[in-house]
């Protein structure tokens, strides 16, 4: 029986950086061991690929054309549902530790006359989750707040300063004692000035088993969210030297695209984390960092899910693994995330049901969303899932043996809006409400539309690297026109109405007469 | 200069019900003074052809596809702005006299800590307006509140029972003094039991007045919105006799219509309000009443701009005219509204602008939507208009004498869902989500897009009373494809962000690097 729900969340970990998804160059043993003891999912796909879209897709169960966050910080507009909102009413304590790259719609809670800063405001605020230990893990300025948790946890440990976060946990000291950011990957082979044990992966871990110890018998549903392996690349001893020496697996690219990219993908290729990620020496430098940082949580994770079998939560907790997105590495001569390839928009996803007939070490190969996630939440509880404000379908059926497999999804889609990033809609000269990008992922092909600008198209059975973009291939123009007008099909049909449910509308005209509107009676 | 605005709408009231667009079965002195005055639009458009619809694009300046608010009583989602949330903080007092429709999002309000009955929470719960005399006049269970303004009124003259509104105001009496209710239609000859002075339109123009008066210097925007000619189909002495003689003019439908209708509009003549109008005797009978309450409220209004310009308010209020939607009346087999022929899709839009430079007595073909009301109501006062939120675009310059004519446009979009009713939807067999209706309107062509049904196509220049449906005729595939591919083009474009400006979406990436968010750099 599903009690309690572990949605735990890396952030920007690419699926091929896990033994159980096939990675050789490192290993992810807790990992694997919850995929062999539960579904995971072979092509589950994000909303959005930066980091604030997927989020606010995967926590509202809507994609990005509903829920209206179009990028990192766009304040997640109030008439979404959350994940707080819809499990807290079925007795679920829904809190987060760590990142959820959520920022509140304060204005608009304000306009209403409700408080941001405290009671259900504050909730609101936090996407619906309480701030059990929320962190971010970006305190990019000068001074990061006194009452931060890791802050006043690091300065507790001696760690002090006005940003220990930077100072200590993302950065590493050189020769003379100086600070050596974590922001220029030239100090990605050092290993960061905080010991292991006072990381922020450690840390996390630990104030997740605090809350669910906390909770005694309560139902929870409690969002782990790491941060790592995000940037900065930093990583704690040992694990900043485990994959030095490692046989790294080479870039995924080609000439065709470093000369003759799609123009949104050429605008991406000049930033500058792509440029350096193209650098072999710079990618060999760096990605010994990124996989430390990926096996640490997976050693963390092994602590946690000891203490989850110690406390007897093991078996009534339903466990999700996942990613909010992946990160190019240099892979199409690309750093960063943004587009759209299956490095970054499709993701690891790994899910325990704890009940008896649950089926254990599958590969499971439908196509799936991380909008399913909340759906699968409800249903996993025994609640109803609200059709009209939820886009996702519940995976339970796929993680219990012996129940009537689904109709298969057709499409996965993922949407981005590359209005932010000047240097891509500038030199493309397109207004700020003309760059949404909205990706079509069907059985065979993958479609990309771009607004005023010609479409990308792979071939993911001949071509599942996606080095051939046939966007403009005059054989495949009928495939082209089937994703495009399945687009359409998507688009006039998302859930538009959050404040009335599918019976409410399909109960209104008798309803009407019953409350005594009699029009064109004689 | 503009510092007030008077924003008028009517009820169901048809634009060929107007002297000044071409009415010669009644007169409508006061609208065509106004008309004379200002700029009469030939071609204005509803975004919805029910009430809630059209009113929610109208005072959010969206499309309902955006608003998300898809039928009457449907509250409008939090996240979308209002007259009320845009015009306040430019200085004006932003009220309403009469109905709005608005059925707030309390169960929203109340998630966030907001409180619906007072305050902030109490304009949002009522759509941004403040209600200095909310009233929907739509009260028809058996009792109407007791604190309700129209309530008290009509008990303060001596008009009581449970129920004031139906038993006085909208019916009539019998020879022995029995209630004969206005819901029934064969009532439709007889006086309303309240005399004219106390009828729901004089006393709605007098509280208009007294919210003006009130104001004094203060800018102020009021919504005077008076609820008839909207059923009930009952007119006060001497309003239900004034047209008992005249030469109504013909319902506007022909035999093919009513033998193989549309499959959508079979269902909605099979509705009780269009089998009874379409029966000449029936429609006969009650026609001069609606004639009369709209005779009515023309008076009314003659009333009210004299008093304007007693007060000084004629030279500094932008004056509007407009009622929401149609009604079929009988034409092409249909009564009531909820589909979208020119009789309910196309309004009355009467603009007087207060300027020295203003045109007066123009008919304005331009193709214009309700949605532009507000980016006009923010232009006019001279305030930015916040594109990300808002879909319509300002009237201003159409306003004025020497303004530089903006590019036409191209598109009047209008949309509904007939998933509320039963009887349309159940012999469809359609799911409730599926029922949703896009009205393209070009230059020649209305085209009508259903889901999972034929389109309706009409011709506008050879065929003005869209007689003749030609959505399958093979000729016109291409006409089709083209609005087919508009209504998608116009899909992916909707104000999806309301919570980030265009401005802030081109700044962020210089914004990102000051910050202190350094990605990718060696």
């Amino acid at each position: 029986m599903v009690r309690n729900i572990l949605f735990i969340m890396a952030d920007q970990l690419r699926r091929d950086h896990l033994s159980c998804y096939g990675a050789r160059h490192l290993d992810t043993p807790n990992l694997d061991a919850l995929a062999a003891d539960g579904v995971r999912f072979e092509r589950a796909y994000v909303q959005g690929p930066v980091c604030g879209v997927s989020r606010m897709s995967a926590y509202t169960g809507r994609y990005m054309s509903t829920h209206g966050s179009n990028w990192n910080f766009v304040p997640l507009p109030l008439h979404n549902p959350t994940m707080g909102s819809l499990l807290r009413p079925q007795g679920l304590r829904v809190a987060v530790v760590g990142k959820t790259h959520i920022a509140g719609d304060a204005e608009g809670l304000r306009r209403f006359g409700a408080d941001p800063v405290r009671g259900d405001g504050l909730l609101a605020h936090q996407g619906g989750f309480e701030p059990y230990e929320r962190d971010d893990g970006l305190w990019p300025g000068p001074r990061m707040p006194a009452d931060q948790g890791y802050a006043r946890y690091l300065r507790a440990q001696g760690f002090g300063g006005d940003n220990p976060w930077h100072d200590w946990a993302n950065s590493a000291r050189g020769v003379h004692g100086e600070v050596l950011s974590g922001w220029e990957m030239r100090h990605a082979h050092l290993p960061a000035a905080v010991p292991e044990e006072h990381s922020e992966t450690a840390w996390m871990t630990r104030r997740a088993m605090d809350f669910i110890d906390e909770c005694g018998e309560q139902p929870w549903c409690l969002h782990l969210s790491y941060i790592k392996p995000h940037w900065p690349y930093v990583a704690p001893d040992p694990y900043h030297a485990l994959y030095r020496e490692a046989d790294l697996p080479a870039p995924v690219r080609s000439a065709a695209e470093r000369d003759n990219p799609h123009p949104v993908m050429r605008g991406f290729q000049s930033y500058v984390a792509s440029r350096n990620m193209s650098d072999d020496a710079m990618r060999r430098h760096v990605l010994p960092a990124y996989m430390g940082l990926t096996r640490q949580i997976d050693d963390h994770l092994g602590r946690l899910f000891a203490h989850l079998k110690h406390t007897g939560r093991w078996d009534d907790t339903l466990i999700v693994f996942c990613s909010d997105h992946g990160d190019y590495l240099g892979d199409h001569w690309l750093g960063e995330k943004e587009l759209f390839h299956d490095p970054v928009a499709a993701v690891p996803l790994i899910v325990r049901h704890p009940g008896a007939s649950a089926r254990r070490g599958v590969s499971e190969p439908e196509l799936v969303e991380l909008i399913d996630l909340l759906p699968t939440f409800l249903d996993a509880i025994g609640a109803e899932v609200p059709d009209h404000l939820l886009e996702g379908r519940s995976l339970v059926p796929l993680l219990l043996q012996g129940q009537p497999r689904p109709a298969p999804r057709e499409l996965a889609v993922s949407e981005g809006d590359y209005a932010f990033r000047s240097f891509v809609r500038e030199p493309l000269n397109q207004p700020a409400d003309r760059c949404r990008m909205f990706m079509i992922r069907s059985e065979r092909w993958k479609y990309i539309h771009y607004e005023g600008l010609p479409p990308q198209l792979f071939d993911l059975l001949d071509d599942p690297q996606e080095l051939v973009d046939r966007g403009r291939d005059p054989g495949l123009a009928s495939v082209r026109d089937e994703h495009f007008a399945a687009l359409f099909d998507w688009l006039r049909t998302r859930a538009i109405h959050p404040t009335v449910s599918h019976q409410a509308m399909a109960d209104w005209t008798a309803k009407e007469h019953r409350v005594g509107i009699h029009i064109g009676v004689w």
